[in-house]
C-alpha cells in the first residue's frame, strides 16, 4: 500500500478536477507529440515506398501534397473545436450527426488507432535509440516494454503532472529539428551526389509509376495521425477552451509541416537511402551535425518525443473509453475515475493491449505502420462528414461555406482512405479490417445488454405489486444448512428463529459418523428447531440442499419463497481458506446462477463467523 | 458434463464402497508394479555405479545383498500387516507408536516417495520405449505426459476398474521376464567375453573400492521401493484381508528377487555396458531374444509395468493424503471421496506435482533416481522402529522374537539410509533433505490451525450466552446500501422493512447527477425509509459505507450490531459480470475480512436479483 502511494501519489479529491486544466504550452506537449513525432518515420516510409529510382524526383512533391492535406484537415477541425467545446472527437461528432452506426465505426477506428499509436511510437523510439547505439540491436522489445511501464505509471499519477514532467523534451525536440533544418538547408553545401538520380528518374509518366507514387503517398500519410487528439481533448484546455485549442492546433500544424518538409528536403539533399540498421532521420542528423554531441542530442530528443506520443494515446484512449462507457458501449468501469483522477481502468487495459502487440510484432515499426493510418483516416472522414450534417441541421452565420469546407475535408480524407486501403491491404491493413468489425459488434452487444438490464429492472415494467406487498404479518419459511454445531451455527439459528417460527435446519449425510454426532449434540442442546437429515448417495452437498430448498418452496406457497440462513466461516487470514471447504459459498453461488421456476429474487442471509 | 461422464464414468453411490475390494491377483497387479518394475533400472544403476572395472566382480554379490535386505524388510512388514489390518502405512505405525513428530517425518517421506515413484517410473517407461524405437529419442517428456494423462483418468474412474484393465500387463511382464531369464541362463551359451574383465578386477581390497561398492549398493536399493504399498493398502484386499495381503507380499518378494538376480546375472553373462541410448534391460533382452517380436514384446511389457508403477503411486498417494487429511495434517478436502469413490483431489494434486517434476527433470530417470530411495528407507526405518515399540507396549505371544525381527529390520534399513545419504547427497538427495522439512513444517502448521479453529468455535469456550439470547423483541438496526431504484432495490427495502422499523438506506455520492436523480425518485416513491447520502471525496464506494455502518453500530448499542441488507445483481450469463461493477460483492468481502472492534458475527442479507 505504501509502495503504491509512493509510485502513484496520494489520492486526489474529486473537487480538484477543475484545476487539472492545461495551458496552451502544456497542451501542445501532451496533444501534439503524436503528430510531431511522426516526422521520425514519415519521410522514411515515403522513401521506402518510392525506392531508389523515384525518390529524388517525387519525395518532395509527395511531402508537399501531404502538408496540403494536413491544412485541409486542420481547417476542418478548427471548425469542429468551436462547435464542440466539450470535446469533438470523431465518435461524438459522428454519433450525434450521423447516428449510432457511424459513431460506433468511428469509435472502433479510434480505439484501434490509439492502441497502434502507442505501439508504433514506442517501436520507432526504440529504433531511434538503437540507431544511435548500434550495440543495442536486438533489444527493441525490452526497450519498448520498459518505456511503456514508465508511461503507464506517469499516466496513473494523473494528467497535469505528466504535462509538467514531459513538456520540456517536446520543445527540445522542436528546437533541435528546426535548428537542424535551418542549419542543414541554408548553411551547409550540397554534397556531390553519390549517383546521378536525375538520370534514373523517368521521363514518361506511366500507370505503374502512378501506383508507386500513390503507395508512397499512403505511407507518408502516417505523418497525419493524431490531429484528432486536440479536438477530442478540448475540455482539458484552460478557458477560453475553444480559442486555446484552436490556436494550439494551428501551431501544431505549422510546426509539423515545416519539420516534415525540411527533413524530406534534407534527405534528398544528402541522397539518403533507408536501411534496416539506422533510421533516415538519424542519417540526416549525422550528415548535418556529424557524430558529435548534437547528433546524440537529436536522437535522444527523437526518442523522447516518440515516447511522448505513446503518452498522447494514454491521454486519448482512456478518455474515449470513458465516453463510450458513459454511453454504455463499453463496461461502465471504464468511466470510473481512479484515485488520481485518471481513468485508471482504461490506462491499464491499453497497457495490456500494447504489451501484447509489441511482443507479437517484435517492436518493428515497419510492420506496424501499414496497420496505422487506416483507422485514422476512417475517423477523419466520419468526423468531418458529421460536421457537414451538423451545419445543415443547425445553420447559423455562414453555414454554407463552413459545410463546404468540412465536406471538402471529408472527401479528401475519404479519398486518402481508399488509397491507403489499396496500398496497405496485403501488408497488414487486413488485420484492422477484421478487428474493427469485431469491436463494433462487441460494443453493439454490450449496449443491447445494458439496455435490456435497464428495461428489466425498470419499475414501470410490471412486477412491482408483488415487491411492494407488505410482509410483516407473514412468517416466512426458513432453512438453515448446518454441518456441525459451533458458534457460527448458533448465531445463524438464532437469527433464523428471530425471522420466523417456521425454521428447519438441514444437514447433508455425507459421513454417517458425523451425522450421528450432530444428532446427539442437537438433542443435547434441546433446540426447538427440527433437524432434517438429507440423503446424499453420491456425496454431493449442494444438490440435496437445493432439492430440499425447492421442496420447501412448494410447501405452503402462499408464504413466499423460502429464506436461506447460512452460517459461513471466515478464516483470520486469507490463505487459510484452502483449509476449509467453503460449502456455503458454493451453495450460494449455485443458488444465484441456477435457474428455477422463473425465480428472480431470493433472500439469502449470511452470518459470517470470523476467526480472531 | 456429458463428456466428463463418458471419460470418468457415472457417479457411484457411497454404499458401493464395500464391493470395491481387490482379489490377490488384482492386488498384486496394483500394489506390486512399483517393486517389480524397478528391475527395469536397478541393475543398470548398479552397473553405472560400479563402472567397467568392478562390474563383473561385484554386481552379483551386491544384487544378492539387496535381495537379502528385501527379505528382512518383507519379514518385518509381514508382521505389520497382521498388526495393522486397517492399513499399516509408515505414517500410521510411526505416529501411533513413536508419536506425532516421527509420524509426520514418515508421512513427509512417503508423500515425496510416491511423487518420485510416478516421475521415475514414467521416465523409465519412456526410456524403455525409446530403447526399442530410437527414432523417438528426445520426446521422452511428451511420452511421459501422455501416459500420465491416461493414468490420471483411469484413477479418477475408480480403483476396481483400473485393476481390471491393468492386471494383464503385469502378468505379461512377469512371464516374459522369467521366460527370458530361464531361457537366457540355462539354454543359451555364454558368448566369448568382449574383454577379460576378470583380469581388471582388483585383487586387493581397498577403501576406495569399498566406497564404490557402497555407492553401487545404494544405487541398487532403488529396487526396494514400494514394499510399503501392500502394507498401507491392506484394507483394499478381500477378506480375510491380512492373510491375503501377507500372501501377496510374499509372492511379490519371490518374483522380485528372481527377476532382479536373473537380470543382473544375464547382464554379467553378456558383458553389458550401460549407455545413454539403450537401457541395460533392453540390451539383455536383445541378446537373449534377438531383435524380433519377443524383444519388442519385452520392451512393451517393461514400459507397461513401469506405467503401472506410476499407477501404484496414484493408489497410494491419495490414500495417504486422505489419512493425513482426516487427522487434519492436510486440508480436509483430500479426505473427500469423488464421484467414482476415488480420492479425486489427491489424484489431481499428484498429477500436477508429477507434471512439474517431469518437465523440470526433462523425464530423465538417471537424474531422478538419486532422490528416490532416501524417502523410502526413511519410512521403512521409522515404520519398523514403530513396530518394535508396538510389541513392547502390547506384548502378546512371542512378542520378544517379533520385536527382535522388527528391530533388525529397522536397523538394517537405517544403515542403508545412511549409505544412501552418503552416496547420493551431492547427486540430488539434498533436494529431498530440503523439501521434506518444509512439508513437515507445513503439516504441523495446518494441524495447529485446525486445532485453533476447533477451540475457538467450541461452545464450551464461552461466548454462548450472547449467541443464545433471544432477539425477537429487539427490532435491530438495518442499513440498505442503494445506488439507484430498481426492482432489486425494492425487494431489498421490502425485506429490510419486514425485519425492523429502524431501517436506513445509504447512497454514496460519487456522481452528483446520479444522486440528484436518486433523491427525486426517492421522494416520488414516498418511502417511509430515510435516505442518507454519504460523501466520498475520493470516489470510493466501500469505505464511506463501512464508516456509516460502524457509526450505526455505535448508535443505541443495546440493539446489537447493524444488519446489512444488500440488493445484489446477478446477470443472466456469467460473462455479463464484466459489465457490472459488483460493488455489493466487494463491500461484503471487505466487511467479512476487515477486523473491527473484535466483531465476530454480523448478519449480511443478500437479495440477489437475477436477470432472465
Amino acid at each position: 500500500m505504501k509502495l503504491a502511494k509512493f509510485i502513484f501519489g496520494d489520492p486526489l479529491k474529486t473537487e480538484n478536477i477543475a484545476s487539472e486544466r492545461l495551458t496552451k504550452i502544456k497542451a501542445l506537449a501532451i496533444f501534439s507529440s503524436d503528430v510531431l513525432s511522426s516526422v521520425a518515420y514519415a519521410t522514411e516510409e515515403i522513401l521506402l515506398a518510392l525506392g531508389l529510382a523515384l525518390s529524388f524526383a517525387f519525395s518532395m512533391p509527395i511531402a508537399e501534397t501531404i502538408v496540403g492535406l494536413l491544412f485541409v484537415i486542420v481547417a476542418s477541425y478548427w471548425q469542429t473545436i468551436k462547435a464542440y467545446p466539450s470535446g469533438g472527437g470523431a465518435f461524438v461528432v459522428a454519433k450525434e450527426n450521423l447516428g449510432e452506426f457511424w459513431g460506433l465505426i468511428a469509435g472502433s477506428a479510434l480505439l484501434i488507432d490509439y492502441t497502434l499509436t502507442v505501439t508504433v511510437s514506442l517501436s520507432a523510439g526504440a529504433t531511434a535509440i538503437i540507431s544511435a547505439f548500434p550495440s543495442l540491436l536486438g533489444s527493441s522489445v525490452s526497450i519498448c516494454l520498459i518505456v511503456l511501464l514508465l508511461v503507464v505509471v506517469s499516466n496513473l499519477r494523473g494528467a497535469r503532472e505528466s504535462a509538467n514532467a514531459l513538456s520540456v523534451p517536446t520543445y527540445f525536440f522542436i528546437a533541435l529539428m528546426l535548428g537542424m533544418i535551418i542549419y542543414g538547408a541554408f548553411f551547409l553545401e550540397t554534397p556531390p551526389p553519390r549517383m546521378a538520380p536525375r538520370e534514373i528518374a523517368p521521363s514518361a509518366f506511366s500507370f505503374a509509376i502512378l501506383a508507386v507514387i500513390l503507395r508512397a503517398f499512403a505511407s507518408g500519410c502516417s505523418a497525419l495521425t493524431g490531429i484528432e487528439a486536440i479536438s477530442s481533448g478540448a475540455p482539458a484546455f484552460k478557458k477560453p477552451q475553444y480559442k486555446n485549442a484552436q490556436i494550439t492546433l494551428l501551431f501544431m500544424a505549422a510546426i509539423l509541416s515545416s519539420m516534415f518538409i525540411g527533413i524530406t528536403f534534407l534527405a534528398n539533399k544528402y541522397g539518403i537511402i533507408p536501411n534496416y540498421k539506422e533510421s533516415v532521420l538519424s542519417q540526416v542528423a549525422r550528415n548535418v551535425f556529424g557524430s558529435g554531441a548534437l547528433y546524440y542530442a537529436t536522437q535522444l530528443a527523437t526518442a523522447c518525443i516518440l515516447f511522448l506520443a505513446a503518452n498522447t494515446a494514454f491521454a486519448g484512449f482512456p478518455r474515449l473509453a470513458s465516453v463510450l462507457a458513459e454511453k454504455k458501449y463499453l463496461p461502465t468501469r471504464f468511466a470510473k475515475l481512479g484515485d488520481r483522477l485518471a481513468f485508471s481502468n482504461g490506462i491499464v487495459f491499453l497497457a495490456l493491449l500494447a504489451t501484447f502487440l509489441i511482443i507479437i510484432f517484435k517492436a518493428d515499426s515497419r510492420l506496424l505502420i501499414p496497420l496505422y493510418s487506416l483507422g485514422v483516416f476512417t475517423s477523419y472522414t466520419l468526423s468531418q462528414a458529421g460536421m457537414v450534417r451538423h451545419w445543415i441541421k443547425n445553420r447559423g452565420r455562414g453555414w454554407r461555406s463552413k459545410a463546404a469546407l468540412n465536406a471538402f475535408g471529408s472527401f479528401v480524407s475519404f479519398a486518402t482512405l481508399l488509397v491507403i486501403i489499396d496500398a496497405k491491404f496485403m501488408k497488414g491493413a487486413w488485420i484492422v479490417l477484421i478487428v474493427a468489425p469485431i469491436l463494433f459488434y462487441a460494443m453493439k452487444k454490450i449496449n443491447r445488454r445494458y439496455k435490456a438490464t435497464d428495461t428489466e429492472l425498470d419499475l414501470k415494467n410490471g412486477g412491482i405489486s408483488g415487491l411492494l406487498r407488505p410482509v410483516k404479518d407473514i412468517r416466512p419459511k426458513v432453512i438453515v444448512p448446518v454441518s456441525r454445531i459451533h458458534k457460527g451455527t448458533l448465531a445463524a439459528l438464532r437469527f433464523a428463529a428471530s425471522l420466523s417460527d417456521d425454521v428447519r435446519a438441514a444437514a447433508v449425510n455425507v459421513n454417517q459418523n458425523e451425522i450421528n454426532r450432530l444428532k446427539l449434540t442437537w438433542r443435547a442442546m434441546n433446540f426447538s428447531i427440527p433437524l432434517v437429515i438429507l440423503k446424499s448417495p453420491y456425496r454431493s452437498v449442494v444438490s440435496p440442499l437445493l432439492d430440499f430448498l425447492y421442496e420447501q418452496d412448494d410447501r405452503n406457497p402462499e408464504k413466499g419463497k423460502t429464506i436461506v440462513v447460512m452460517p459461513s466461516f471466515v478464516p483470520g487470514k486469507f490463505w487459510q481458506n484452502i483449509l476449509h471447504n467453503q460449502t456455503a459459498t458454493i451453495f450460494k453461488t449455485t443458488l444465484m446462477y441456477k435457474r428455477q421456476k422463473s425465480e428472480q429474487t431470493r433472500v439469502i442471509v449470511e452470518i459470517p463467523y470470523r476467526m480472531k
